[in-house]
């Protein structure tokens, strides 16, 4: 028997709706909200981790989807405006915790200084997994990882690689691995950048980039060439460059 | 003396909100429209290609500008946001002329096949300009370059570097380049990749990759390892890759 949902001023959807928009709702109730056929397939691969599973009426879930002990929750097409992202949503979501990862000592780590973006930090989580990243580690001043715009840039990725959250000043006295951060000055040029067995990249803030207190703590700084008339390169375009160099193997 | 205008209902403003927000007005007109201080300073750079500045009341513009000879609008706060892109806009646009580019040989060039998003196609055009390349080519089904989301994510690049629309079919027969793709199969590890001098990258649709009758015409195709989870990378990220290991010199 499947729970059914008519009403926008339900419980429950006035929940979900609070984990759609506030980043708040989503640290108190340590969870989030994720949307189309494509994450909630990734979500569905640690059934664990997924609270519930919501499907607006009329909707078909593929068959191949193992989802009996899952709580599944039918809503009108109405009802799943309150919470939906895209104005034309697939009409399935998943309701999943957020999972804790202890920091531990990783080989290669991404750290994430203050980017505002939530579309970034979802392309950088994405990069790093495809890099072969072991973690992200978010420092303060950052974007939610759980917002919706950073979930669906992600595509999935929150479900392959673990994403911390660290005050990243204090967080890079613990590392035991070579630090990267990127500079214009006292930068050494990509192309002199070798591949490392084991790094800790810092990229920072779109327009003001690495925090002067934390760049202090680097080993080495790392500066992508300009050629043409552009001042810089999008914060994630700069991660997915540095990351693919520094593990190329 | 500067013009005022007053009311939404201005011929004009009616006008600006048309380029502003389709794509076919744009076109017809051979125009477009900017927002905020980094971008009406990179137009300024080549003043003939400014119709109008606009300024909203009570919004200083830097006194190191060159506005001489340029037409001046004074609009109230309530017809700029008739035209204005984001709700917190700088009060500062200006209405620029499309330059046209005639397809020469170039040397590098980056080829983009119906990618869709406005903000991958401007994120493109920023990196293909940061990496020194000769010009861009938007194939059809791509995004029009002219977008306020494609201008915002290009920071300025547009007025660095030469756009072009062509049919990618046919404009690839006129090369006398080496042509690169990117496909999953048939395809050569980024890893083995040397720089070139001269080249063309052709990059897909966010989904479905490039073309299969434009990819059997590419000289090499070039695989970009996937380490983690990842299925694949944000287009404009693997762009980035892909410019920096190729001009990498």
């Amino acid at each position: 028997m499947i729970k059914r949902i008519e009403s926008t001023q339900n419980a429950l959807i006035k929940h979900w709706k609070k984990i759609a928009t506030t980043r708040k709702e989503r640290e108190k109730t340590q969870t989030f909200i994720i949307e189309g056929f494509h994450l909630v397939e990734e979500a569905l691969k640690n059934k664990a981790q997924i609270v519930q599973l919501i499907v607006r009426e009329g909707v078909d879930l593929p068959l191949l989807w193992d989802i009996d002990d899952i709580a599944m929750v039918e809503v009108t097409a109405a009802v799943a405006k309150e919470f939906a992202e895209t104005e034309s949503s697939q009409g399935v979501f998943a309701v999943c915790k957020q999972i804790e990862t202890v920091a531990q000592k990783f080989n290669r780590v991404l750290l994430i200084d203050a980017v505002q973006d939530p579309g970034n930090i979802g392309t950088m989580i994405r990069t790093a997994d495809a890099a072969g990243m072991d973690a992200v580690v978010l420092g303060t001043g950052c974007a939610d990882a759980y917002n919706p715009k950073t979930l669906r840039s992600a595509q999935g990725s929150h479900f392959h690689i673990p994403i911390l959250r660290e005050d990243l000043i204090s967080y890079v006295d613990t590392l035991e691995i070579p630090i990267y951060g990127t500079a214009l000055e006292q930068a050494v040029d990509l192309n002199k950048i070798q591949a490392q067995e084991k790094f800790a990249l810092i990229v920072g803030n779109e327009g003001s980039g690495i925090n002067p207190q934390l760049l202090s703590k680097t080993n080495q700084n790392i500066m992508i060439p300009m050629r043409g008339g552009a001042e810089s390169l999008n914060v994630a375009v700069a991660t997915g460059i540095l990351l693919y160099t520094l593990v190329k193997a």
